[in-house]
């Protein structure tokens, strides 16, 4: 697969040399992710290239700038390792302990005060410890993003990311919990072990189908939300895509035929929350029978590859089969979402150039668009589980905040953030998420 | 139990006005804990006067204050719980994620990288997660602090309290997990489930016996140190109390006829110690006869409470019981550690009377002082297990900071914690507790 790398070029600081390296990229069919300037003296410039590409294509890209001869490849910049040394988050004391009046405040004799307290009122654990601020990020390490099984250890870098945008997208502590069993008894076990230490669990990167009855048993057996993000976060910015770029198109999506190309985790979440959604005809292919199965019992309709994209308005393929969708079956005025990353079921120019009124890749829907606002409003509402009200109103949300000719908001505009938050959170309470109304504190953001 | 409490009173702003309001409290029989001024307009102040008490003292202390012509007491402040409002800890993103190209190299696609790069070498785990920085801090509530058996969501604040502490001393990253059960298979099941996702196990607050066989089995099971705080955190702060009082009157411990009253998880983790530090005589006593076959074990001696009372050189008191040391027992050149919090067996000014040579109560006496170095020494080394030589060289660095007329050093001075770290850093590397040398990462403080 394509990952990006980043290249350190020094380039002889005159008119046209720059040009000429991008040139080089160009000749090896690779676009530019970024370029930034580090250093310069008198007559030479040192530039940052961020490229994602394979080996073959990086070997290649490394002869041609080197036989230009203003420009050196000078190596590979360490940026993506330099930001994850020594992990991206930190436990950190929220407090200045800075004298022994405050130690003795947090810590014994004070604290037994607080203890005290909950122990009369268990419900004071809301306000006087972090609990309801905190999401479990759960992974097994069996379907770390397009990796696969590479293990639990190996996937921490992404529980560590997750954590790293639930703090800084909303305020939220996320603690990765990684296991190495695959054995869902086991799992849910553990999880609801644990689980008294949490407000809030999200299953990450664990495979299909143990995933569904993992979340299925966890959120039946605890008293707070659970959410595989790989089914229902993906489900959420995805439909909120769909919505948006229907919007701009002037399509109902309620109305259409819709297509789901690959029923794994992604496809069966995308495909139930449409149907939760109101799509009344959602059509769905797969390999593998018992995920077609799977899709029936919620509604939907088996069928094969070339038959769905005969029928389906709107195409949604989730599969990580490059180049899965034959030119020779788009139809004139489809919309088509192929979000297999790094690479596409079928590239969007060329969906366009055969006759689709729209078709978008999966580069900039990413779940981080939804599991920050998701679990802020779920806790905010103390609310026990998400209810499929709540991810409909995120996606809404998020649509909302989609400007014209984009697919999905600024991931990192934080009061987007906070506005799905808001509306997971009045989604929760209309709709038998929260049991206990007035019994949760509320955080800001 | 006594606790803290914190009363605002309202004094007018003239000569022997506050004294008197101190006399009250000198009436009651308290001491005065912390005292500071809260606010003042142009004849009146309000203090905030800390003291530890009872309910039936508070009740005293409130009319007597308020029976005095130019004092009022306002109430009580929420000082205490002010502080604990929301938690005491956050895991915070260590990064500005300020830019799109940050997400994407901390994130999707960019963090693709890093998964794989530990794919391949699992020991760069420890260069680019926070593992090998991150400590559970894993209790089941069932010796939460002198309480007892209060749960474990009653027992979060003591572990956030923990948390924080770790990270403020000595940049550790905490992160507290609450278990329900008490049952020693299921814990260590649970514990070793989780186990990949931290560096080291701190158990905490676990009943005796229980905590024994966890502590015992979760070690030999894992490659990650694992220590019980309340028996070898508090062994540790006690050997040092006993080295630095020793060292100041003279008395050399190797010789010393030891006496251990109160055979719990602190009293078995204090005697372990003394014999492994090389004390020949240690005697104990306990009303629990396992407790005392499990000190003979280890090398002590069973022996009834006047008896040890009448042989022993140091005393060493743990039992919870205020008041258990009869003042006809004490013998004139006796030491006396009578460390049950918030009440000792026997006063220090009483024995010192009664003519020991050196008495203490364990109000100083904090494993704070201990565990924040413990972990940070044994992570640094890349240690596998804690052994008695770090233990040890802990307490002795403890001790050989401890000033003149002082039982331990000052807990919040992060120098000492370092040192103690570096103490317990090099007792790993000549111990055995570091198996493979060089794979490691040194964390500074």
């Amino acid at each position: 697969m394509k990952i990006p790398e980043v290249l350190l070029i020094q380039v002889t600081h005159a008119p046209g040399m720059l040009s000429k390296v991008l040139g080089a990229v160009a000749e090896v069919g690779l676009v530019i992710d970024d370029l930034s300037m580090i250093s310069r003296t008198q007559n030479k410039t040192i530039w940052e290239l961020t490229i994602e590409l394979n080996k073959e294509s990086l070997d290649d890209l490394i002869s041609k700038i080197n036989a230009l001869p203003h420009a050196e490849v000078l190596g590979m910049s360490d940026r993506v390792f330099d930001l994850h040394r020594g992990g991206k988050i930190d436990n950190k004391s929220r407090l200045e302990i800075s004298s022994l009046q405050v130690l003795r405040d947090i810590y014994t004799p004070g604290v037994a005060r607080v203890c005290l307290a909950i122990q009369a009122n268990p419900a004071l654990a809301l306000q006087y410890t972090g609990i309801a601020n905190t999401v479990a990020i759960v992974t097994n390490g069996t379907a770390i993003l397009g990796l696969g099984n590479i293990g639990p250890v190996a996937g921490m870098p992404v529980m560590e990311g997750k954590a790293a945008l639930f703090n800084y997208l909303a305020g939220l502590s996320g603690v990765p919990i990684l296991l190495e069993s695959k054995d869902p008894d086991e799992i849910v076990k553990v999880v609801k072990a644990i689980a008294p230490t949490f407000g809030a669990i999200q299953l990450e990167d664990i495979a299909a189908p143990e995933c569904f009855e993992v979340e299925q048993r966890l959120q039946a057996e605890l008293n707070i939300p659970v959410l595989h993000d790989d089914q229902h976060g993906t489900a959420v910015v995805a439909l909120a895509a769909i919505l948006a770029a229907s919007r701009q198109v002037g399509k109902n999506i309620a109305d259409a035929t819709i297509g789901q190309i690959g029923l794994g985790a992604a496809g069966l979440g995308i495909t139930r929350l449409l149907l939760k959604y109101g799509v009344k005809a959602v059509y769905g292919t797969d390999l593998n029978l018992a995920a077609i199965t799977h899709l029936e019992t919620m509604g939907g309709h088996g069928t094969s590859l070339p038959e769905l994209m005969a029928k389906a308005d709107i195409v949604i393929a989730t599969t990580g089969v490059k180049g899965l969708i034959k030119p020779e079956w788009v139809r004139k005025g489809q919309m088509i979402f192929a979000l297999s990353n790094p690479e596409p079921e079928i590239e969007p120019a060329l969906a366009l150039e055969l006759g689709a009124a729209f078709a978008a890749d999966g580069k900039n829907v990413n779940n981080v668009q939804a599991f920050p606002g998701l679990f802020r409003g779920a806790l905010n509402a103390g609310a026990t589980k998400f209810t499929d009200e709540m991810l409909v109103a995120a996606a809404e949300s998020i649509a909302a905040h989609t400007k014209e000719h984009q697919l999905v908001p600024n991931p990192l505009d934080k009061e987007i953030h906070r506005d799905i938050a808001e509306a997971v959170y009045e989604a929760a309470r209309i709709s038998g998420a929260v049991p206990n109304h007035g019994k949760h504190l509320e955080f800001g953001l």
